[in-house]
């Protein structure tokens, strides 16, 4: 009985601490001095009085620190990492045009590529997004540069070879056969866990009917998931109106094509769908990301996200760096919370998204994308920040009161560790 | 000559750097790599090249950092520091009694006022704010401390006694005679240049009619400034209109009660002002501030700035902590620049706040509160931050968007110096 107990506890590991995490959306779990225990990467339970199995493992004590799920950023470009917060007087479309290709371009340079993504790295990192949906450029040699990166700073992501081939300056475009090629190289090159490639049309306008349909088909046979941008500003879904007239709606283009649901997809913004598109959109491998700071920055709308939610729609949380100008999820959490109270003052009959909706979009629900992560239940990978706060000693605030400050009032500098999938970064 | 020249050199000092400040609220003006002369306090002038007669006097060289105008909070409570996140998923008067209220009763200890107000000024020094208009609670001998703390910290200020007498809970409410009286003790122990006292109906709600009539005339016979709160929120307008059915309206309230532009005077929010409310707001002893953070965390609405400006009231802009969450003035003006683009959409009449409107109103316009500051004009008091930021060394950013890049994605980290009236604190 005392060697099977030595030989169950040499595997565990025990993390005592005030845990909060959202087990659905409309409340918070909340276990005050309680007891996690970890089977390497899986939790095993989280328990208010240590079972006498585990009583030998390592522990862990964090004290009075919350300890949270990791951030997953469902919506991020590394590329426009260094062009946060400028030209910000202008709208989706010239913003593109005038700062974001711009950007894009210099990453043909490998050195300057290498210490961008190597400080866009450092910044996910400390501010707690420990996964992340990633676009790249279309220059492949770069986009390698961000897979190494992102391994070396024991991020876990989904990283894609970004597809133009029009409607963009020539420095960006490709033909269809290398947009498309350079599309399989990466996928084949990068079939490793931690960093996963993901097929990544920039959006409808940048790619031809072919190239969509090329892409889709490529990502049914290899299984290989999707992300791209949706309705996000007005005068770009007219554009795509023009510009693809034989399809029903904008959703409909990437439908067509097999980009769209077919494998798990990420949708960004879908600020402006019709009804139709709302329906569409409930499907199991569906994913909108809402990314507040940057629909407010271009001005490009507020989405109806708790319409949305209560449509069983799969609503997820970006920052969309570099329109959204925080890399931190906490500042997404609080913006998408303060937008929704602004469409409530338009639409009286909208409700409000709850603090506990807004985190379970950045926590639980943007980490199905990744599989089971994102919540402290059993069998979950372990991904967690650890978080204090130095006006603890001032005042007694409750768990939930210290998960709000750190909210709306902390930074990276309250993380005071992070874990993926069981072991400590 | 030389003697002359050398005695003129010992008074002044000399600042290099990247200048950048609004004269107007329409455009930046961007002095690239120039000289700032300083005599003592006030500024001499900017210059491309510096004159000889300045060539000798000690020159402090930031390099590629910038240069701009502090900070300048013009509303702001200082009990509420602790509660900052919490509990806003309520409105403005259930806020008030469930958690603000009782936050404010603490500040009877004077032991707990001592360390919150040391955090509180702590903040404010790091985050760029130099000089704030700040509300203190009903307790004279805390408000006392909050002088001191703000004293050794070397933050310009005005500190307000608040008034209740009303409508509050018991322990915040005083008697007529004595939230008077202790008004009166207040400004006269503190007749101080660098910290002021002001006087501070909490709100209309909070005071009665005999109560607002006696602080009106105290103000008006010691010349002491004035702040207080103005329709911030639909059912406060609600309730002033029946706590006081013989005014004409809200701004009424204040104004036949000589709290109201006689002295220089601040109503913070006045979100809901009928046409004759802004009619009354044109008054140049009257500024509005516009608390962005605030509004949206409390669901109140969205101030319609650009209206207010372009009708030449004088609108500048607050933290409000603790309904708004941030100290960052740098984040209310990218606050306020959001909202504006949120009223936009609903509005399309209305204009976008610019960049430069909401530096503008943080800088020279809240500047204008405490006198010549704010600004970097022959004769100004010389209150900067000096600006740097780790990724000037990846890529070229011109001085614009250096100052983008820091409203936006910066932080206190950010702030390399701090100096008030001509003197690096």
């Amino acid at each position: 009985m005392r060697d099977k107990g030595y030989d169950t506890m040499n595997e565990k590991k025990v993390i005592k601490g005030n845990f909060l995490y959202t087990k659905d959306k409309d409340s918070f779990e909340i276990h005050e001095n309680s007891f996690l225990v970890l089977d390497k990467k899986h939790i095993v339970g989280l328990f208010q009085h240590l079972p006498k199995e585990y009583q030998k493992a390592p522990l862990t004590d964090y004290h009075d620190a919350i300890i949270i799920p990791s951030f997953i950023d469902l919506h991020i470009h590394a590329p426009q990492y260094l062009q946060r917060g400028i030209g910000l007087d202008l709208q989706l479309v010239d913003w593109l045009e005038q700062y974001t290709f711009h950007s894009e371009m210099k990453f043909c340079n490998q050195t300057y590529a290498r210490e961008v993504y190597e400080a866009f790295a450092q910044d996910l990192y400390d501010n707690g997004s420990l996964r992340s949906c990633v676009f790249g450029t279309i220059h492949n040699k770069s986009n390698q540069i961000l897979v190494e990166t992102m391994k070396s700073h024991h991020l876990a992501s989904y990283i894609g070879k970004v597809n133009m081939n029009q409607n963009g300056p020539q420095d960006l475009l490709q033909t269809t056969e290398d947009s498309y090629q350079e599309t399989v190289d990466f996928i084949e090159q990068n079939e490793d866990s931690l960093v996963q490639p993901i097929i990544t049309p920039r959006f409808a306008p940048s790619c031809s009917q072919s190239l969509l349909k090329k892409l889709g088909t490529l990502s049914q046979e290899k299984h290989v998931p999707v992300q791209t941008h949706l309705a996000e500003n007005r005068e770009e879904v007219a554009w795509v109106k023009d510009l693809f007239p034989q399809y029903k709606n904008y959703s409909d283009v990437y439908f067509q094509n097999h980009l769209y649901g077919c494998e798990k997809t990420i949708m960004a913004h879908a600020i402006y769908l019709n009804d139709d598109e709302v329906h569409m959109a409930v499907n199991k491998n569906l994913y909108l990301a809402h990314c507040p700071n940057a629909n407010l920055n271009l001005s490009s709308g507020i989405m109806s996200v708790t319409k949305y939610l209560d449509e069983s729609i799969q609503v997820g949380l970006g920052s969309d760096v570099g329109a959204g100008h925080s890399m931190s999820m906490a500042h997404c959490i609080t913006s998408a919370i303060q937008c929704s109270k602004m469409r409530q003052l338009i639409y009286p009959k909208e409700r409000v998204l709850t603090e506990s909706e807004a985190f379970y979009m950045a926590t639980k629900l943007n980490g199905s994308f990744f599989g089971q992560t994102g919540s402290f239940e059993e069998g979950y990978l372990f991904d967690a920040l650890v978080i204090t706060d130095p006006m603890y000693s001032l005042q007694t605030f409750t768990p939930h009161e210290k998960l709000e400050r750190f909210l709306y009032c902390g930074g990276k500098e309250n993380i005071i560790a992070r874990y993926l999938e069981g072991t400590r970064i």
